[in-house]
């Protein structure tokens, strides 16, 4: 290993030589003396040599630097090297396509991510990636003391589960193939083996809208569970996998969020919910335009309610649940005392969805009323059917959209701002 | 949620009326009495009851059992269920592809997989299963311990990045796009960000071999890190995974290992490594055929590996390290001492290859020259060279297949027994 100390370790150095590497950040000229602001995954070092002692060497160039660490008040973190030996460890960098030693991001959106693979060293840009890391990381902590079981499933299939719009279609062995959606069928499937299972997983949609939350891949985080009463029972477990993503940001991306000045929020214990019916009269009332004949809840719908959950519970976080059959996927259970409605559920945050969850249907004659109530044709989903006529236990689960999550939590405008090298309507690289 | 105790805490109860809920994972009708097995994700638990009390309810229904818990020398855990009411919380379950009641798995390789929604709740199937989720999470904690940070990288791409062949080609918004072969771009790209990185996800290879080992989909756990010397540099931390995989296996499925009679190897601290050259040497000397012109280990060779390292160095796990450059991909970093080989690694678990690595180039220019040493176009390598350009330090890393690893730790001769649906040239579905 190149033997070096960290950037942050180095105030514990000081009167000794000690060696620190990383790139070059910034280089500060002055008359007498120049600057090297070395950056690690540490954070940034200071070293000190006389003016003219090195060449021009161009920001993002990786260095190995050895020297005589010194306290320094202005230095980052109080200390600094100095009498420095330098060892150039890539080649001369390029410069990068914007100024990443400057604190606030200058470049455009399409220039990030044209050149992602360097703008997202820019440490405001990073640390997006750094929550997302967090939160799968929580997620899955927090299911795994739920004693549920991670598994991997297919990623690419025989048909469309979800219904079939918006889907990649791939030669599969010279046979249509096309990328699953979802782990639907999967994690269902599988709560007849493990009772409790999770995936965190890319899914694929060929999604032809060009919007700033839309992407033809994201990171869902799935879970489904069994031996609910309903989905109620589902609901807490949900709660659990936030919370379980709020605190594992808060322990490993506290710093992270500081550089984007974002805040988490509070889950409380139980998270207030509201029947979608409910939340249509509340809205009609107050905005005086009658929208309970609706069969779901617009953008500004959802802002309200987020407003209404913040004003009425002191909570960023609300349960929607209720919405009407008709909305929901197929596989969804309905309502058993108001048909009209499903046993599904949205979370709401900050007033935007990032959840989506519910029962499911677990008889097997219930799928095929389903599907003839819908006017489907069972044969496409015979495969995905046959599980149901071996005993499955009830069942609800959830998904939840990294990307999406991320963004609300940092405050970024746009999904691929948290999306690494996204990929949509336009964009197939880097 | 369905209140509940789970098979395992009955021992607790006894003299209490609780509450079972499970899948009817076995019925024995004798004259005077009828047992009913119940399988919950904990374990089995017995009811007993009076004989036709109940009509022949199918093996694998789902049942809520509310009863009297007894203490029984003849139940599993020493307690059983008695004066019991039941509840069907399924439909009535058909009968399932073959009997999930005996200890053995009695069917074919292709029942299994045809029927695997139904034949994975074989407690043997299952535990593959098991072993596969602890690994992945072993390998996550041990290298989030090390500093590495978590990525989520696109699957599908502009153009295959490791050669060409093999690739799914999917229609992208009306261009070409290929499924990813390997996050390796990406996980280069990503120490410019994070010097140490990780990704657990799918990948995919267009495998026209119909072997016991190849699939069209399997799970990657990817590591690469950089600020290494060379590849000796990487190898620990490679140990260091593995030791994590094994570590967690122990702790989170020690029963399923159990269940299949599996056992676990010793990882030694430092695993013992061997040079390409000084092995074939080995090997010719000790088959008397010589296989000194080789460029490549057959798997003969491999498993001579395996049993030398066992002898030698009492070790399941042998680094083979510096094969020749030229059966290397053109990212490969070579030995400056000895051109014609690389810095590259596998390592060998009883004899077969689990993990491709080594040190990569990071100079601009050295890829450029060897791209024109291997005769290829420069051209559509060009986003992936462009990172090279701003400023990249030495690195390298790792690459386990999981399911390739879970099957030589469980012993599965086929590596589609611990695939959850596995893909391959004939199989798409379930």
């Amino acid at each position: 290993m190149i033997s070096r100390v960290l950037s942050a370790e180095l105030p514990a150095h000081v009167g000794e030589r000690v060696t620190i590497a990383g790139w070059l950040h910034r280089r500060r000229d002055l008359k007498s003396v120049t600057f090297l602001i070395i950056r690690d995954r540490a954070g940034l070092a200071q070293v000190v040599l006389p003016a003219a002692a090195t060449d021009a060497l161009g920001e993002e160039t990786v260095l190995q630097v050895e020297g005589l660490v010194v306290a320094s008040e202005q230095a980052p973190g109080g200390a600094e090297l100095t009498e420095p030996v330098l060892t150039l460890l890539s080649g001369r960098a390029e410069p990068p396509p914007f100024d990443l030693y400057r604190p606030a991001v200058t470049a455009t959106l399409p220039t990030i991510l044209d050149h992602a693979p360097t703008t997202l060293r820019h440490p405001v840009l990073r640390a997006g990636f750094e929550v997302a890391a967090a939160s799968a990381a929580g997620f899955r902590a927090a299911l795994t003391e739920l004693g549920f079981t991670e598994i991997f499933t297919p990623k690419i299939v025989e048909s469309a589960t979800e219904g079939g719009a918006n889907v990649f279609r791939l030669d599969y062995f010279g046979r249509p193939g096309y990328l699953a959606q979802s782990p639907q069928f999967y994690k269902q499937a599988m709560v007849g083996v493990f009772e409790r299972v999770f995936e965190v997983g890319p899914v694929f949609r060929a999604e032809p809208h060009d919007t700033g939350r839309h992407l033809a891949q994201y990171t869902s985080l799935d879970a489904e569970l069994s031996f609910v009463a309903d989905h109620f029972d589902v609901m807490p477990f949900c709660r659990d996998a936030v919370a379980g993503m709020v605190k594992s940001v808060r322990e490993r991306a506290g710093s992270a969020m500081q550089t984007i000045g974002a805040t988490l929020p509070e889950v409380p214990a139980e998270i207030p919910h509201l029947h979608f019916a409910e939340a249509m009269t509340l809205i009609s009332a107050a905005t005086g335009e009658d929208v309970t004949g609706e069969p779901d809840l617009a953008p500004a719908h959802e802002r309200w309610l987020g407003e209404w959950a913040a004003r009425e519970h002191g909570s960023d976080l609300l349960f929607v649940t209720g919405y009407p059959l008709a909305t929901k996927p197929f596989y969804t259970h309905g309502d058993p005392q108001r048909p009209r409605y499903s046993n599904g559920f949205d979370l709401l945050f900050r007033g935007t969805e990032i959840v989506t969850g519910g029962q499911r249907l677990h008889r097997h004659e219930d799928y095929v009323a389903a599907l003839a109530a819908r006017g489907l044709d069972p044969a496409p989903f015979a495969g995905y059917l046959q599980v149901f006529r071996h005993g499955m236990p009830p069942h609800g689960g959830f998904a939840i959209g990294l990307e999406r999550w991320t963004a609300l939590l940092t405050g970024a405008a746009n999904v691929r701002q948290v999306t690494l090298f996204p990929r949509d309507l336009h964009r197939l690289s880097p």
